[in-house]
């Protein structure tokens, strides 16, 4: 990861991509900001929180529709004949403005895990499947989920999955338990794929498989929404998932028997890296009410950006900011120049930096705020908290500096 | 604060306090504990979130009966007939125990902001102020709210408060809004002490009051809660609170017009204080917490405790927590010691010093528990939001940092 | 700084500078790494530190010889003739090579503070003062020193300098003390750039000159050397110097009276990010020192690196000196692309972050070593105590976060 | 480590020893601040830094003659006939004056590493031992040194000491190699006691046996000085020693073969806590520099102090060395009421803590003082270097940590 490879140092968009750039920034301003306060407060005054309120989703369709109309749709695909076939680099630089606002990544059918199971679908799914699932996910028909992680294992790392699925007769019967299945809580979600172990004799990486489950499969019982610092996320929602039995035909596996722990490695990068650069936009949106309050509140007698060391807090977060990005952008392009396995260590190393510095900046504006940071009229709070939750989601921290620091030893022959 | 009085050093709870501390730490696993769980359920059943389940005052008021019966009450009034007469010293032993439970302090009348006020009506109230709002509080028959902070200027400087009193006949009439009233959401809050302008021409620090203003005098509106990253807390509640032309009769204000900031130097340096007090008592569950995650939870083959950087952070979180107890308990001697006013430095630099570092231990111990830590499974992410809320509360750490900072340069003669 | 013209992004050495980065490395290879030793063992061996041992003199000259020879020569100079006329980004690559070798750069005649002395000369200089000191300085025949910095004042911002040039007949006489003056106690360097106050009635930015003087010119001062932690780093030196009635001609001023800190600003650019490349090389070098350690010492029976969170320190630096070095090129393209006024920002981002990291770097090398990582065994305290200096140089970090943080606020018109 | 036993709260000075405290500040003032300049100018003029000038000699006997007279001697031994019998509490606050000054603790006979070794002797010592080695050390007429750290082995675990000692007849004969030896070049230094391996196949803290070697004995070989950041520290210095096939008597071994371990044990709790002790002193030091330069130098038309976070440096510096102080006098009191080796966890926690903490206490002085604070003017950079080496003297922090964090996850029955 130190090599000086020039070609990764060629971090400017393409041509071809800055029309879109500005396309999707005229999108938010004029199709998706202006239903955003709309939409989150239906959401407080549903009496079911776990459906969807008839007018959001017309709200939604509709930013929904006027994206796809001016061809600002699925962009998160590289290399490929679908979507805008975008490299990874070029949709970095566009995922950055859809960190900044909670609708727009839906509004251009890119948001998450509907664009790694549409990516894992593209390039290892059977006709059949893409027929069933791809097309309806490309078209934002429905929505799905991805479910991996497991209450009771730290299943970052996939040789820990413990859900089993057996084959008897023509079907998978599947077992056990998962937490935090993100967006199975949304009404309109119809299919997961699920992380299952189906080999247990196999060598570690080849034990495991992913399987197309249905969601109204019989024996999918969702415990109820795991919260994120008490927030449920309603009716997205983060679900506890117990799988009883349940059954789907042979088929439904992706790719083949043992595997899964390969797919993951097609899927976790570039989801990481989406994460990454929603991430910067985040961090950005941070700055700026940073700012714009240190600018405009005053204390003692001026604005606070001029007490104690305010002004430098600004500065670091910047100055991190930038770094972040070039970063992030970096890790876009080795996965398009290296391909996204050689890219791996890369995209560990902005996963491990991201969402932690975009955690501290997020807190340094909290507390130029006072208390109205953690209240209802800062986004502030919320960014927080899901920030938070980004430093354990696809592999904590930790996991990632794992990655990166033998990478480093290794380089040197050593290990 | 670097001067080295012995009497500052004597930081042994007193002998007679001593069985006190046994029989507190009996009444809450005998009393409190049992019943915590319960009453918090019953909070999420109720519909009316502002309202309290008769089960759950019957659980409080059940508990607070054994606690009186032992003569655990009222423990936080040093120097005074009333209550158990304990030191600061010895109550901060007290306090950091009934920080590990979230109902133990009102179960023996020792909750904020109900201290504050009753510490400020018994030193300064008069005999019929007493009479009407001192004896039920003290008695645990209703509760109080103590309303200082404003939205629109950094009110943690009672200078710069803006809601104004005007003396009009024989009433002062109150106009102005205050955010973030703790306590003033529950039915049983009855009084308010708010700190007013009442004489915008006198010098700084002679032109604020304190007013007692029953909370159902006409004019207070209750604009709605205030969150914390999301939670309202109802039906405790940190409330928005506009006051209309709100009249309370002349003989309501307390010690006297312009002596406001006279008065909140009494009563900051004893709230601020077990705000720390039990806040050690947060980082010390947040610690078990984490070994216990960190010993049991495996990982790559190996409980995580022997993974990475995790035993040397359990390490640091022991030595933090250490120091910062044994320097709270100087700041609460130096009370006794000294007096609430000669302390302030020790109690600022506490104040600075403990909420921002248990804030990190209890981030440390949710990343020990991935995803699990911000879930409702632990008690984690409502300690994180709780404490972040302190860094702000009784005034930012940046204001406590200005105070201990120039006193060291004051020290030195210089300024 | 935040905005995204593409061409920031940009950041590929350029074709034609490619073979000059492997001519670079062969050469620092084959003729500088094995004079090294010997180089600095004689200057121990000598009875006066503050002169040359011949043979010293011998070994230098034959690397520059050799350098000249393949045109590796004066990189330094951005759209010039003379030189190569790399862009400052191609030599950000250069000089990161240069920064792992403590005589690489002097053997191609790119040494601090010549290198800004001789782009001064270049950019403003008289044909006269061209020839006179220019021409030696590009042959590397003679050195040279910056005088900016005095003891009394915090002259990292010029207009506080009060080393006074009055002219008297057709002469400049100058008076003060200033310290720090790197370079001057090398018996080659013949003259000095020394910032004065020539106009003090002039406004803030139009009272400093800067002029030439000769280090032999009477009056000149040396009091002695300056320490870095102790040390003189003899011969070159760190001199502290007195003015006293120093004469040099009229013609000696550099552009014109007042116009120093004019000058200073085309200087300083450049300075501050050559010295940020080469602190990139240093980091990257005590990385690499710090991964042969951990993996190679063992205790407790496995290599250190195994051991607690030593791996996620490895992790860390390398994800930070990733994100530096982008950070530098992009400052460097900036400065290509924007100018260096324009480019002042990003100037400042990487001198208030580069020198800070990497001291945390080279400390946790010195860490991961024990004992020995302070000991003459390793460089890693002579880079630590070094990189401790640059965090003053050119203007303490503290300066240039309130050049990065105001921008930051005036971007939103604030201010 | 949490538990509450209220004699570890205990921390004011006896009322025996407070005059002491006097006396000591007193014969400081006196007796010892105006020899210092004298003493090390002295050390920079002579011709052979590694023997002392007369005139350094005669100053520092007249100082501790003078101590001598006025009973402030070998205040470090409690439970002791010998010296004042101090507890380890009051030594305690005696030896942060210590720490204030760099001759004070030679002055007073306290100097390390003799402490440890008079400790250990008179612990452990036979009557002969004692005669003939502890009595001239008491004295203050000879030094000594602790031979223990090794190059090639992570010594800070005492079993992996490879230094071998075998029986010969009735000498032990010694090989193999030591480094970081402290004041074992000072000619005064006389005996040393040396950790070496005698019995290989005992189980693993059975194998270390101690040893006196005095310094003159054939086959000692001084390799040279090892350096603390290029400083040598001479005459005292930090030796590189080889053991070439030394011989001492059989009964020059301390209480027995195999028992090494176990003296180190004895050893170590107050050799570390000394050092902390002193630490402390060294901080508040750092931090009154720190003061009177940010009340006093200006910049941009105000004291440093209230320009950027400066004033919230000075806060955190204070607040953090109040509570490394209580730290440390628990830790020692630790000590006094259980007993070095139930204090042991105590122990580990302020080695841990308190050199880390001061480096960055240090450094903030350094940078508040700009190019000043890493020059000869200032005691700063001379501080942080010696502070930088006590994070890896007697054990590197990351052991420490180990203990402390080991000790909290046993603490709940784990492992």
């Amino acid at each position: 990861m130190s090599d000086l490879d020039q070609d990764l140092f060629q971090l400017a968009m393409s041509e071809e991509a800055r029309p879109l750039m500005a396309a999707v920034k005229k999108h938010i301003a004029e199709n998706v900001d202006p239903i955003t306060e709309e939409f989150f407060r239906l959401q407080d005054e549903k009496t079911d929180r776990w459906s969807w309120h008839p007018r959001q989703l017309e709200l939604l369709e509709g930013a929904k529709n006027k994206a796809k109309e001016s061809g600002l749709w699925n962009f998160f695909l590289p290399e490929s004949e679908i979507g805008s076939g975008l490299t990874n680099l070029d949709y970095a630089y566009i995922a950055v403005e859809l960190g900044k606002s909670p609708l727009a990544s839906e509004s251009l059918n890119c948001s998450a895990p509907d664009t790694g199971n549409m990516e894992v679908l593209e390039r290892v799914g059977t006709p059949e499947q893409k027929k069933k699932w791809l097309e309806p996910l490309l078209n934002g028909e429905i929505r799905s989920a991805y479910a991996m992680t497991e209450p009771d294992v730290p299943s970052s790392d996939a040789k820990n999955v413990r859900t089993s699925a057996v084959l008897d007769g023509d079907d998978w019967v599947i077992n056990g338990e998962k937490f935090y299945i993100s967006g199975a809580g949304d009404p309109r979600c119809k299919i997961m794929i699920v992380m299952v172990r189906t080999s247990p004799d196999a060598p570690p990486s080849k034990q495991q498989s992913q399987i197309l489950v249905p969601i109204d499969t019989p024996g999918v019982e969702i415990l109820g929404p795991m919260k994120v610092f008490g927030k449920d996320h309603a009716p997205h929602g983060h679900m506890h998932i117990r799988f009883n039995n349940v059954r789907v035909p042979k088929e439904n596996i992706l790719l083949g028997e043992g595997r899964g722990f390969e797919i993951s490695q097609v899927r976790l990068g570039p989801g990481r890296i989406h994460h990454c650069m929603r991430s910067i936009g985040k961090a950005e949106k941070a700055l700026e009410l940073m700012v714009k309050r240190a600018a405009t509140r005053e204390a003692f007698g001026k604005p606070i950006a001029k007490l104690g060391g305010n002004l430098e807090i600004i500065s670091r977060a910047r100055i991190e900011i930038n770094a972040m990005r070039l970063a992030v952008l970096q890790a876009a392009r080795a996965m398009d120049v290296l391909g996204n396995k050689e890219a791996r260590v890369y995209v560990s190393a902005v996963k491990a930096m991201v969402p932690e510095k975009v955690c501290l900046i997020i807190d340094q504006a909290i507390q130029m705020h006072g208390a109205a940071g953690i209240s209802q009229w800062t986004p502030l709070a919320d960014m927080y908290t899901d920030m938070r939750h980004l430093r354990f989601a696809d592999g904590p921290d930790e996991v990632h500096h794992m990655v990166v620091g033998r990478a480093e030893v290794q380089k040197h022959g050593l290990w």
